[in-house]
């Protein structure tokens, strides 16, 4: 059934076949998980790019100065309260209320955060991380009020990526700037370390317009319990906590997701999503047809030419 | 309104009213936090009792035996695992799935966890910090599954228990007995430090048979988020981690709640409310009529004689 979206395309060029019938399949991944050699030039130190090519993820801080920090949380507070300026379908609300919890194309709304994606400290980091020019596959500001965020339940970004917007490789690599502080309790991204490794052929078929639901919940492409149980039994479970201005990069097949937050303090981030450009996106793998621009960049990509110096509004 | 359950009752004998119209009111605690004078005889030490006065709970650590923990541990499995053994009434389940979460007058269902519940290391510790006799006026064992776990809001069970089973005063303390380990993300205990000396008087009138909805997700007697996030403010949140034995004691009108869980490992808990025997309840001070004794024992109070010596099965 999910080859009718491809209907030319032969079983061996799908390297990571999922939304398959029958039984979940787990299978070696067929691609690097660090696509540069670490040289005294790289960006980032040779202990960081080993703890990435065995974690599947990142954790750098104090990158920013207190300046850049104050303009990007005021830049967001603006973008978050200020939701009129922008075409319905790039806002995401809490599923129990009105709350904003993620603005998409933040690249488009915003210069200043425009210029935080362009920055070297996030896109020349991944350009060695992806040993390739990067272009935005997705950008976006996400809010998890206090009290009432919810849950969100251990997924690869990558399966999706590649089922339902056509991502051909594991060549792509989130990062996430802290815009809050984020402690144990307000709901950090928890990741479960060296499960990049593993590709995880999810079982069901993709619905019709399957993001309309699954960004506030994913019911398709997840895998089963005992799979997260037993990834997460060699390694453990990570958790992302830092304060306002960590990065986080998160590499595209890294299970990772979030609990809840019942305490008063709210999460906020900036995401964005760099993928190889050698990678672009083409025909969905397994859905019925590709998710919409604001989910997923299908213009002619137009590399990341990485800045320095500091960040201005 | 809530007069008509206590026809008799000048409002000026209820110290502490709630489920109120109008707005939420504050007003100072009316009752000791901590009933004893500490001496060289006391059960715990000076330190913990100025903690627990001061903050409205104490953790107590490596209370039992590796032989003690594995008797209880796998007394609790196989009482989640025999539910068909005891009355519908004392089991709840996951609002999402079939899964156990609670069972109910667990000292009634087991002889191992009725000698725990007078062991001196939990009923001998009560005795101090209410400064009286006590008998049990709720036991339940608590399960959280992995990867389903759901929230627990924001609460005082105080609120709970004057409003619906005419608990008087607070003179009331829960003992929590980890029956597994308990990380920062699997759903602890999340307290208000500090909380215990404020009442909250909340909005709203109690329905008829709340109980039947409010051990699932509590809608009434629930403070106002401005309130929790000022409270906790003061002193932040404290989470209540520990291994497997681990002992909480929390004061009876101390705010609490947890986060969901989707870590594969579940979170299990025993759980032993001591009442002072000088404030047995009485009719409810804001409820049409009183919950079932599987939740709140109206039976004549028996004294607890706190027992000395390891735990058998």
């Amino acid at each position: 059934m999910n080859m009718q979206s491809r209907p030319n395309l032969k079983a061996a060029q799908d390297a990571y076949p999922t939304r398959v019938p029958g039984q979940e399949r787990l299978s070696d991944r067929k691609d690097p998980v660090l696509w540069s050699d670490w040289s005294v030039d790289a960006p980032i130190s040779k202990a960081e790019a080993d703890f990435y090519a065995e974690n599947g993820y990142l954790i750098r801080r104090d990158l920013f100065s207190p300046d850049e920090l104050r303009m990007l949380t005021e830049t967001a507070d603006a973008l978050r309260n200020g939701g009129t300026d922008f075409p319905d379908e790039d806002v995401i609300r809490e599923p129990d209320s009105d709350a904003v919890r993620t603005v998409f194309r933040l690249d488009r709304h915003s210069r200043a955060f425009r210029r935080l994606a362009c920055d070297s400290r996030l896109a020349g980091v991944a350009e060695f991380l992806l040993g390739d020019q990067v272009y935005l596959h997705q950008s976006r500001l996400n809010y998890k009020p206090g009290f009432a965020g919810k849950e969100f339940y251990w997924h690869s970004d990558f399966e999706t990526w590649h089922a339902e917007d056509g991502m051909p490789r594991m060549r792509a690599v989130s990062a996430s700037v802290l815009l809050t502080p984020n402690g144990p309790h307000n709901g950090p991204l928890l990741l479960v370390p060296g499960s990049q490794n593993l590709f995880i052929s999810c079982v069901g078929e993709t619905p019709e317009a399957n993001h309309e639901t699954s960004l506030k919940q994913q019911k398709v492409g997840v895998p089963q319990p005992e799979t997260i149980a037993r990834l997460a039994d060699r390694a453990g479970i990570a958790s992302a906590e830092g304060g306002t201005g960590t990065v986080i990069f998160f590499e595209c097949n890294t299970l990772h997701g979030s609990n809840g937050n019942i305490t008063p303090d709210p999460r906020a981030n900036a995401f964005f999503v760099y993928n190889a450009m050698s990678n672009a996106v083409g025909t969905p793998f397994a859905a019925p047809a590709p998710r919409p621009a604001f989910l997923a960049n299908r213009e002619q990509p137009k590399a990341i030419k990485p800045v320095s110096g500091p960040l201005t509004a």
